[in-house]
């Protein structure tokens, strides 16, 4: 695809900018061959475009790698995890020294084998599954865009920078991402692609045709081609990229594993050490003499200016940041601080509930408690991936996000909910906002990736999920999920709720809007009764499970359930009650945070009665609760097309059903 | 976007054309009003699209509908499921009556809310998922091109036919389809689509301003735009799109909800009931005297001709079939027959196995079965995500498919995962293949929304998941499944098999080759020893689960355990042997198949003594089988990076793990 030539390595005019690359493909190779596993190919490649990148343009301040308003740097292809390594311990963060590069990929080091947010300084976000780095990267881009029509250009003015390979653009989600940025006109995100032409099967050619730079100008993107060896062109792109209106992709031709005599230009450059022989030959190719690890004063002095440029940056950002008016309300969002009174405020909402006693869908239920919520705090950002009246995630005023109107509060993801996904987590990644984002719970799977990245980097992003059963009825087993719930409470670091009425709702808004983790609201298409009204003052919720209505008496079995099932659980102890037997009923609505309870408060919860589970849905995570001994009354099979009520009925989700549960159990 | 404007609709010239559409207007609304659920707005947009396509173009038999060469027409848009019964009804399927109709969305009848595949006849593939439609028809499109060149033009020459909308084309899978499908020049696929510049929330320009005819040509396909109530000019894009060499998109610029006076155009008409009044006023805009789901006999008759002509093309069609010396292969094929010796060549297999007792890891056993498997059968068609020589998918001799290569048995999906679940989808409906396709297991994130279709569609797809846990080591905590084989395990109607070592994994590909389900084979990166040598002669993997060394004496504990965690299970019991506590193992490589063995052998192999369970992954599928008395030795957060032995030291996943779990249930 790509017509720009690459030039021969030593027709490279601009001696700096070659020896500041070489130094990155010397730790490159060094490192990965220490560690006798990673990438060196592509650190190799890129190190040309990273060195222009960062010389000439990126202003970031390496002594403090929290600056808000630093330029984000992305590494899509986290795979050359080396590349960022070798940059930041070239222009000087304090924790990338020498020893953790040769500590690279090893336990405890701070050089795993993909870039992971907050596991060393500067790292912006983790990266490694493929299309996840150049998505996020809109999230902060998009970012951006908002908080500088929060707080003006004097607080607010940077650009995001990626790095990205042919795997992340042959990823779907690269569609999703591109898409987007391009409809948002967020010019001042530049997509510095490796257009190296290899992938680890081998040539791209055998799995891919696409033109890039009609791609990305279909999406509404500058783009244009260059020689990634060519450091005065490189330049030139990336300053037409910085003038241009539109989000820029600049197609780097790039030769992978630059600078190996026998593997530059192969997959076997991809993943693997070069090995002794072919490193030596490297460095006598490049004209580098140093020795392993050794980076000569000269070469390590041009690298640290840039930090230098970068501190006086910061430095003259502080003292407009010292003359700004809005100087407190900012430093409130970057530091995300929902308010002094937000407790109260929800507090004060949990009573409202209590007395009302509202009869609603829990995605109602949502609606209203972030009606409360986003007038209480501006740091909610919320959206939909189409589907905006079904979820109820946009609440008044709040005023579409559209190119030129970034001032908005709620995002038209479109059908997109993978980059829903990423886009939160880059919006999280960078400061100033809380994201929310919905869709039905069965479209989880398609963001799957992304949603694990939340959790994997402990981002406080909220997961609006509705339409969580067979409880949406016709449009049948394709929207209906089963799994899902498992899938997510089994994923580590993953808050789950699923409230069971309109206060349960509130209260679980309240936790994932404070928590340092992601949490998926789990709300229902159908109406519930209030259950939980009474005795609000405290938010049970954040214990994750507790006895919702004790039985009279010793109980002789416990039911538990969530959500939508807790009306019915309810219904199945009246019944068991008018036939003598005392049962209390548990509601669950936060497996996770049950779990953190203390022993003596889930036992207590629990009791040592047997135990019947309810949930319209997989029954697997209720398994550690109700033992080999106990019962599950939910869903095993995929689910049908028909009213809501007679699928209820259809599988067994009853009263009756619970009912009889116990009764088995006790005979 | 679309230059293109369409005509009023009495300017339509063509009459026949034009009644054969209302016709399907008249029972889209008619059939979603009397449910009070559905999407009216797609069939009455689309109606004039699928008018022409079928009357002028579409080759099927309405009473055969599993002829072979019938053209296969895709839904992609599955929330426009009328359109489809709608035609099914007018040309003739049998089952698809009126009664049907009136019963749309109701439990029991054949008219679910999304069409299902094998719920009535003639439904190509269950859509719905956006997205998954258009994929899933470039893997029928690249079987109808393979077919082709196993047994020529004679027995193999149709065209696969998309219906799609703005959100199939905006989720990320529709991009890794169509730069696939441009890149393999699939020349018999047409995609219409429903350019209606419509979403759920309004205005697709509210999220979307890419030019999608711009970015089909970057994929190398033919695009352009038509007025898609112009029947002529339709019919006139779609002869253009059958000649060219290329893949073609048909951007058919319609009205949404077309003829509802007050609704036409608008979101309002695209999820829910017209309501009587408006109903009333189509009719009477559309001249449509008809009473509800009543079709004039001319019209019908006309509708039917359309079966007609399939019918004897599919008899003309036999005639070829007759005379071909191919025949046999063909049908044997088309019927998925694997072979009478596949059984004995399996089980000779086994036997050299046992004898010689590899120790391999299981994804280069999974290599050496494939051998063997690929050589005794044709219908096998394998592939891999971007990571062939990781997952050992390609076996000597296989030939890539490429365009113009359509006699190849090995694809080359790229890096799109979500492509190749749903592209392997397609090849098992279209009829002639078992597909495999081979990637991490982790990823199986970025194909949950294919894989689930593969379970709910009951295929005989079969996903080769390498690298399965933290045993892939240094590339860390991204690229570690933690909850994936508990998301697999959870999902209705998919076998998840982690073989434990040669034989299992030769098993367990004799058992997914055989199956009427999708299987995953989660296989490990590091070497494992062979230790289901000797008794051979039965599949112990079809169990799902065997006694693989018993207690000497009466079991005081059993350990159960899968795949790599076999080894570090019998090293456990030795452990434990050592201080005279009696363990017995137990090797689980399939949850589903040993739930499925009748309770007395499930009782037997389980036994009466306190279990451990030992995975590197989350436990939550294993406590159905521990309860709440047992322990479970695996993990319980996400991974790190390291090399692989210091991570299961680090995490505690070792026999010492093991031993000390069993003792403390024991003390």
């Amino acid at each position: 695809m790509s017509q720009v030539a690459t030039k021969p390595m030593d027709a490279t005019p601009d001696r700096d900018s070659r020896d500041m690359a070489n130094a990155i493909r010397a730790l490159a190779m060094d490192a990965v061959q220490k560690a006798n596993s990673g990438h060196p190919g592509m650190p190799m490649g890129m190190a040309d475009v990273a060195s222009v990148l960062f010389r000439d343009f990126i202003k970031l301040d390496p002594a403090r790698p929290d600056w808000p308003d630093r330029d984000r740097f992305v590494l899509s292809n986290g795979h050359g995890s080396m590349l960022l390594y070798a940059l930041h311990h070239l222009v000087g963060y304090s924790d990338m020294t020498i020893d953790q590069l040769k500590n690279f990929r090893q336990i405890g080091s701070k050089t795993a084998g993909h870039p992971e947010y907050g596991h060393a300084l500067g790292i912006e976000t983790t990266t490694g599954p493929l299309g996840q780095g150049i998505t996020t990267a809109v999230g902060m881009a998009l970012a951006e865009r908002m908080m500088n029509a929060r707080y003006g250009d004097d607080l607010v003015d940077h650009y995001t920078y990626v790095f990205c390979g042919d795997g992340c653009l042959m990823e779907g989600i690269s569609h999703e991402a591109i898409d987007l940025a391009g409809h948002l006109k967020l010019n001042k995100l530049i997509v510095l692609f490796d257009d190296n032409g290899i992938s680890i099967d081998g040539k791209t050619d055998l799995a891919t045709s696409t033109d890039q730079v009609k791609r990305f100008e279909a999406a509404g993107w500058h783009a244009e081609r260059v020689d990634g060896h060519d450091a005065a062109a490189i330049r030139a792109a990336i300053e037409r990229a910085r003038k241009s209106d539109k989000p820029a992709m600049i197609a780097a031709k790039t030769i992978i594993g630059y600078g190996s005599p026998k593997l530059a230009g192969s997959e076997k450059s991809h993943g693997a050490p070069l090995g002794p022989d072919e490193i030596a030959a490297t460095r006598e190719k490049l004209v580098w003499t140093a020795e392993a690890f050794a980076i000569p004063d000269t070469i390590l002095q041009g690298w640290r200016e840039i930090g230098k440029k970068g501190s006086a940056a910061s430095a003259e950002w502080d003292k407009r940041h010292a003359a700004s008016q809005k100087r407190a309300e900012f430093d409130a969002a970057i530091k995300g601080e929902l308010g002094a009174d937000f407790a109260k405020v929800m507090a004060d909402y949990r009573q409202k509930l209590s007395d009302e006693k509202p009869k609603l869908a829990t995605r109602k239920s949502s609606e209203a408690t972030l009606e409360v919520v986003n007038a209480a705090t501006e740091l909610t950002v919320g959206g939909s991936a189409d589907l905006t009246h079904s979820v109820f995630t946009l609440t008044k005023g709040m005023g579409d996000v559209q190119a030129g109107h970034y001032d908005g509060r709620y995002i038209r993801y479109g059908i997109r909910e993978h980059a829903m996904s990423a886009v939160m987590n880059g919006l999280a990644l960078h400061g100033g906002f809380i994201p929310y984002g919905g869709t039905f719970l069965v479209f989880s799977d398609y963001m799957r990736g992304g949603m694990r990245l939340s959790a994997l980097m402990g981002l406080r992003v909220v997961y609006v999920l509705t339409h969580d059963s067979i409880g949406l009825g016709e449009d049948g087993p394709t929207h209906q999920p089963i799994e899902h719930l498992t899938m997510l409470r089994a994923t580590p670091n993953m808050l789950v709720f699923r409230p069971a009425d309109a206060i349960e709702t509130a209260e679980a808004w309240e936790v994932a809007l404070t928590a340092h983790r992601p949490s998926v609201l789990s709300l229902s298409r159908q109406n519930l009764p209030t259950v939980r009204a009474g005795d609000i003052a405290e938010n049970r919720t954040a214990k994750g499970g507790y006895v919702l209505r004790e039985a009279e008496g010793e109980r002789q079995v416990t039911i538990m359930a969530s959500g939508s099932e807790i009306e019915i659980a309810l219904a199945g102890a009246d019944k068991l009650a008018a036939e003598g037997i005392r049962a209390a009923v548990v509601s669950m609505p936060s497996h996770e945070l049950f779990l953190e309870q203390d022993a003596a408060y889930r036992a207590k919860v629990l009791g040592t009665a047997p135990r019947v589970a309810v949930e319209a849905a997989a029954g697997m995570s209720w398994d550690r609760f109700i033992g080999t001994e106990g019962r599950f009354v939910g869903m095993r099979s995929f689910g049908a097309s028909g009213p809501a009520p007679k699928l209820y009925e259809h599988f067994g989700i009853t009263p009756e059903g619970v009912a009889e549960a116990a009764r088995e159990i006790l005979r």
